[in-house]
């Protein structure tokens, strides 16, 4: 490439979030990059829009990196809406988003506001790629991932992604040292096991906080979760066409 | 079967939005009906479940049917979640999420809080399907839709829907007569065209709404877009195993 990639930052973590931070440092040694991201934390929005609401886009200096940043009021969707649409006077070459704190793996790709804005990227037919460690803390330590990051954004770039895809990448909490390679994964079949807690507030209403465990139902050892679990990288290449092209045959034999 | 199925009625527009109230008479005629859903609308809500705030679930009475139901200010994932786990005393035989005021047709499974009530249920292993009629208007008129609605339920309990995917039914805005059938199809590709609406507050501050149109990128006549232009309510299988399985052999080829 001749000229330096135009590069999408966002997240669902937030703006200031130290995930965001981390990818944008990578992102400088790679391209142009415009952040485009939440002004408050969208865990778990998955692939919400704002339909029924105003949004605001201000511009913001968050550090003193050559980047050019945005803050906006929306979702990880409407960030990338909004960047594509209203912002970028060209289209990005590549749209990143993350590091989110915690995982995508498994299931959790369908709740994740991470996932959500690269695959709205993708929609928009931009390369896109998700990006997550596995350490839900705020200060959680991306040190370790960085080279990683580097080196599949560089890979995304050179081959390309094919249209109609976009990739889910997650880093097992380990030093750089433990970390055994990257694996090319399918999305593991998991669930969450919801456990509604159930409070009373002082004013003696009741009222429920969502927790739950994960469940892996999938014994493959070629899933993401499998990798994470033995040191390695996933990566997945995720799809929005959600047809179940195998059902179609056995749904036209209902007669409907 | 013997017993009356036990079906769980939600929906993204609203415990008292007309849909689910049309949805509700149909179901009632089918089985023992347990209503969770919004206290407000959720539309454009995608997968979204609340993970940072308290979630509230009350019993209450919107008509004279025999349905038990609940209204719970979460999300429309939330309500399925609520109700499998804390509110119903053994897991239903079938979800059904609608009608909604408009379509989710295409790309718009994405975005659909109607939809991802859908494949919440169908994760937690649960047959479901979502109903949408192709009139956003608040009074839209479920009647032409009713005797569709509950032969796709009832052949859909008769057949069993597979694991791994639930039914997205789409229904154009036209007169019983006027319904050509049923056609089982897959998702259009298409995107959404946005085009932000830029304002000023009267305090002076810039803000946007979101809108656009919808862009149809797809000439096959196997499509729900292709179906529902042509009179027919489109059936389309989706699953929520998102790996794009046709790129992993490509993906490998990188040498990451």
């Amino acid at each position: 490439m001749n000229e330096k990639p135009l590069i999408l930052v966002t997240n669902d973590d937030g703006i200031t979030a130290p995930g965001i931070r981390s990818l944008i440092r990578i992102m400088n040694k790679i391209g142009d990059v415009v952040v485009v991201a939440p002004d408050s934390p969208q865990s778990g929005m998955g692939h919400a829009i704002t339909v029924d609401n105003v949004l605001h886009c201000n511009p913001i200096t968050v550090d003193d990196g050559p980047q050019i940043e945005y803050s906006c009021s929306g979702t990880p969707a409407d960030c990338v809406k909004m960047a594509i649409n209203e912002i970028l006077n060209r289209k990005p070459d590549l749209c990143v988003s993350g590091i989110n704190h915690g995982s995508n793996s498994s299931i959790n790709v369908i709740y994740s506001g991470t996932m959500s804005a690269a695959v709205e990227a993708g929609i928009e037919g931009i390369p896109a790629i998700g990006f997550s460690l596995l350490d839900f803390k705020w200060h959680a330590d991306f040190k370790a991932s960085e080279d990683f990051v580097k080196k599949i954004t560089l890979s995304a770039l050179e081959n390309g992604i094919s249209e109609g895809t976009v990739l889910n990448v997650n880093i097992p909490k380990l030093s750089k040292k433990e970390i055994k390679g990257i694996k090319v994964c399918r999305q593991a079949n998991g669930y969450w096991k919801e456990d509604f807690d159930k409070r009373t507030s002082p004013f003696g209403k009741e009222y429920y906080w969502l927790s739950g465990e994960f469940v892996n139902k999938d014994g493959g050892e070629d899933t993401d979760v499998w990798a994470l679990e033995n040191g390695f990288i996933s990566v997945v290449p995720v799809q929005f066409d959600l047809t179940a092209h195998h059902m179609i045959q056995k749904l036209n034999s209902w007669g409907l």
